[in-house]
């Protein structure tokens, strides 16, 4: 065989419909089964696994028992059909009859089996992260995630947004999360920041009329990445201008609902609309998990009527689970969970129509009126609506291992509140300084200003907050109002967002936009269970790349280099 | 108005079929003109232009004289037949009598003419960089950016490449250019790099089974940005599996087709192939600027028989250049040119039949047997083929101001010498230690490794690289060999490209690929003279973002902590 052409067909597309050509395939040896009369190869390539096949008294039955778990090759002959087809594969009905073979490479014996269930532990396989990739449900990730961008860009696209490309190197804002710095060699002293989203430079597209702007662009973060985090990851950046929020709230529902459709030709049902308010009023959270009904409901006024003496002066939230059981020792521990926050937590567990409460002493179990069994829960605190009822409502879930009501719940929440306050007790943006107040809270932005909510908006899924965007401030007064309610001085201000407050005064239009976080978003429609499952090369949760591994210490000439930089003074 | 929808049509999207209709546009005020008896209003967005109109009994009159350059406005009102209409204009046709006026924003004065022809220097658009792109150029540039991702994207899918993103916080390799390193707080004395080309990983993709790979990628080299360079540029990076040569240069030549037809409905016509030994002796340059026929011939065995002093034990090289006359003043340039290199050079000039030439006492110029009015050159060293031969070649077609035969000359260069010799006399990879040598050549590469040729193959725009790539060596074997020609021990090999040859003795498949340098090309796609008019926030020669103002010099905390990261010990 001469390379002219490697092959004439993938592994994974013949056909019954192909019997009796001649066909030449190339890809990675999966397994050999040699029993005696016969020999079959398993061929694998991106496109799925063929069947070669020769017989004891084939010149290539040797040649082909010989082949090792993984090696490379390179096999010619007629497509036939099996005597005894696979129906588990789409080849199943076909083998190739070996009449010429070819070693191109051969290899090692993999550390773990290239299979969908594989024996690798996880560091082992990032260490190898090439040989995991070739497992068929890492391909498949791979293509999703491929499949994915090219449904986004060609969806906004068409809608007349504009893919723009946003510098790497820029320059570090006092702004959120710790930025990665980059020693800029030729300036010796000066340091670029590595960007931790594109949020003034989208801005600055708006200045220039670029009217929408969209872009698939790589994020970083310089966090502790406790949980599921990375260093850098990928996020669907956008930006319009002369928009209201109810335009961006429809744009954006198309763009899901359309990739809902295309990659899991899945009808979204209704996207519901929270405001901040209610989501933590119901669920205690900003991003609640609505694949469950389940929903506090607030029955302070009831519960002031009743006797009960820890729920005077509280407010007290109601919670139905219909058709379950808790055991003591589930209930003792939410109890503690509760009271750990300084709540109080009582129960009522009504089973084949009899009732167990703390609280039969202070009221008749029967005149709530339950018309099924299950358990209601009261949780009573100063401090409530607040995270606790999200917590409890979530560790129901997992305890009680409840079903969900739907595959997908997908909700708005608007009205974030615009400020919140830091652990310290100081005003700080709850989502970033640029965005804009709600214009009917302004009169009390320097007041008030934890009052006031904000034109921010998330979208949820599953409990996820998989985008967040807002309007913007366009006026520089705007937005030096702002900045003022944040304790920045105007000098201060114009120190550290100058070119902001400036492009705002040549003339910027209306705008808003959002950032889809398209990584976790990935792990959701492809079913994975971590960022690294559809991150095609990711880092461990203390940022190593297992198989690079980076970072690495610098040659000492490097250092002595930096080290030089940094002593520069700076006027 | 109320902003339940800012606007109903863009404005540069009117026509006379409109007439009639109430419309509502918003965007910049591109200039006002008060003509008394009514006043002018053009209005600029995205799309376009569009003429507001309103008579001087209007209510809108006086808003609309009072309306300042670059000023936000929305504006309303029924569509109308312009009196005289313009015809330089998509909406010249018509204009939009006011009925209501709102003005979103005011403006500073621009520093500069926000039009095509305008009067900023550079330093002061890129400082303004948000003002620069409202230029209708500018904004074409940036769509027709866009446009080319899109049609890259659309033709590698469909062709089957799989788009896969590579990260960024990667591993410093001793390899080409200066690395952008960052530090790892994480893990103190440690550092990422930037890449410089996701080279390893896409070849990591291969050995995990991809087939076919690309990206649209930003990388970055810390170099001296003498010269039209960037710190950052972005690639379309390509890689293929089970491939020869021949099929790649097959598939990209597709590719680039495909551009020019969509991009610019141009038609290319033969796309050369020339040997690197080829392109060396007939242009004295890997990237000859083909759109001239202007090409060297040698002639060494000719000028031997000649009794020129001079030439004997040189290689001598002529140049024609029909119909041209140069002056004594560029003649006496080019000699310098040329003797500064240690060359001599010499020259006949036929003119309406008649000869003038130095060489006049060694030989009859007639005996040439010229046929037309021209200059002739003979270039002669002992170092020849050289670059000296495209120097001067490209010195004549710009001293002389030759017409190009073709707007677009494209061409492949092959067969790249393997390895070169750095100024110290020390042997280094070409292209980068991953190329694959000649098959032809392998028994060389030991013995005389700098006459071995490579599987490099370049493809050259008008005298620009635009592409280059190469087949890889897939087994640890042969890249062993190569490392070791470059002289590194196996132990050394072993300790900076581990990862590399651990992965290739795991079943790699044959593969090669290539790297597109995109904003080059779209500078030439684009008419562009410099890649900042194509990139949308470049940076300058000395890597600064006039605008962000980065680099930035750390904040004393930053500072000390990066002090302290460098000098903990690394063991």
């Amino acid at each position: 065989m001469q390379p002219t052409s490697y092959r004439t067909h993938g592994c994974g597309t013949l056909r019954s419909s192909d019997v009796g050509t001649i066909v030449r395939v190339a890809g990675w040896v999966r397994r050999v089964r040699d029993l005696g009369k016969f020999v079959f190869v398993d061929v694998r390539d991106r496109s799925g696994i063929l069947q070669l096949y020769a017989p004891a008294d084939s010149p290539w039955y040797q040649p082909l028992c010989a082949l090792g778990r993984e090696w490379v090759i390179q096999a010619e002959g007629r497509l036939r059909q099996r005597e005894s087809p696979n129906p588990n594969l789409p080849t199943g009905e076909v083998e190739l009859e070996v009449t010429a073979l070819r070693v191109l490479n051969t290899a090692a014996t993999p550390p773990f089996l290239v299979e969908d269930e594989t024996d690798g532990q996880e560091e082992l396989r990032l260490r190898y992260r090439y040989l995991d990739l070739r497992r068929p449900i890492m391909q498949r990730r791979l293509q999703q995630r491929a499949r994915l961008m090219d449904i986004l860009r060609r969806y906004l696209t068409a809608q007349g947004f504009l893919e723009v490309e946003t510098p790497m190197l820029i320059r570090s804002t006092p702004e959120g999360a710790r930025d990665f710095v980059v020693p800029a060699r030729l300036r010796p002293g000066t340091f670029y920041a590595l960007p931790q989203s594109p949020q003034l430079l989208k801005q600055l597209l708006m200045v220039a009329g670029c009217d929408r702007y969209f872009q698939i662009v790589r994020c970083f973060r310089d966090e502790d990445y406790r949980g599921d985090r990375q260093a850098e990851f990928t996020q669907l950046d956008c930006e319009l201008s002369f928009v209201t929020r109810e335009e961006i709230l429809e744009i954006f529902e198309g763009l899901v609902r359309h990739v809902y459709a295309e990659l899991l030709g899945i009808e979204v049902g209704e996207i519901k609309r929270l405001t901040y308010a209610e989501a933590m009023q119901r669920y205690g959270s900003d991003k609640p998990d609505l694949r469950y009904d389940l929903a506090w409901e607030e029955v302070t006024a009831w519960a002031h009527r009743q006797a009960v003496p820890f729920w005077q002066n509280k407010r007290v939230f109601w919670l139905w689970v219909a058709g379950v059981k808790a055991s003591r020792n589930l209930q003792a521990r939410w109890k503690a969970l509760a009271e750990a926050a300084g709540l109080s937590l009582a129960f009522i567990q009504r089973a084949e129509g009899t009732y167990t409460t703390t609280l039969s002493k202070y009221f008749a179990p029967e005149t709530l009126g339950l018309s099924e069994d299950g358990l209601g829960l009261w949780l009573a605190g100063e401090k409530l609506p607040g995270p606790e009822l999200g917590l409890l409502r979530s560790t129901l879930i997992h305890d009680l291992n409840l079903p969900p009501q739907r595959p997908w719940a997908l909700a708005w929440i608007l009205d974030f509140p615009l400020f919140e306050l830091t652990p310290e007790g100081r005003l700080t943006a709850a989502h970033h300084p640029f965005v804009q107040p709600h214009p009917e809270d302004l009169d009390r932005l320097e007041q008030e200003p934890l009052s006031v909510r904000s034109l921010a908006y998330d979208l949820v899924i599953n409990g996820y907050e998989i985008m967040s965007g807002s309007l913007r401030c366009h006026t520089p007064q705007l937005q030096l109002r702002v900045f003022r309610a944040l304790g920045l001085s105007e000098a201060e201000a114009y120190q550290q967002f100058g070119f902001l407050l400036e492009a705002l005064g040549y003339g910027a239009p209306p705008h808003g936009g959002c950032a889809f976080g398209l990584d976790r978003w990935l792990m959701l429609l492809t079913g994975g269970t971590s960022l690294r499952d559809v991150i095609p090369f990711p880092k461990t949760a203390s940022g190593a790349d297992l198989m690079l591994q980076a970072p690495a210490p610098l040659s000492p000439e490097q250092k002595a280099e930096i080290l030089r930089w940094l002593t520069v003074e700076n006027t």
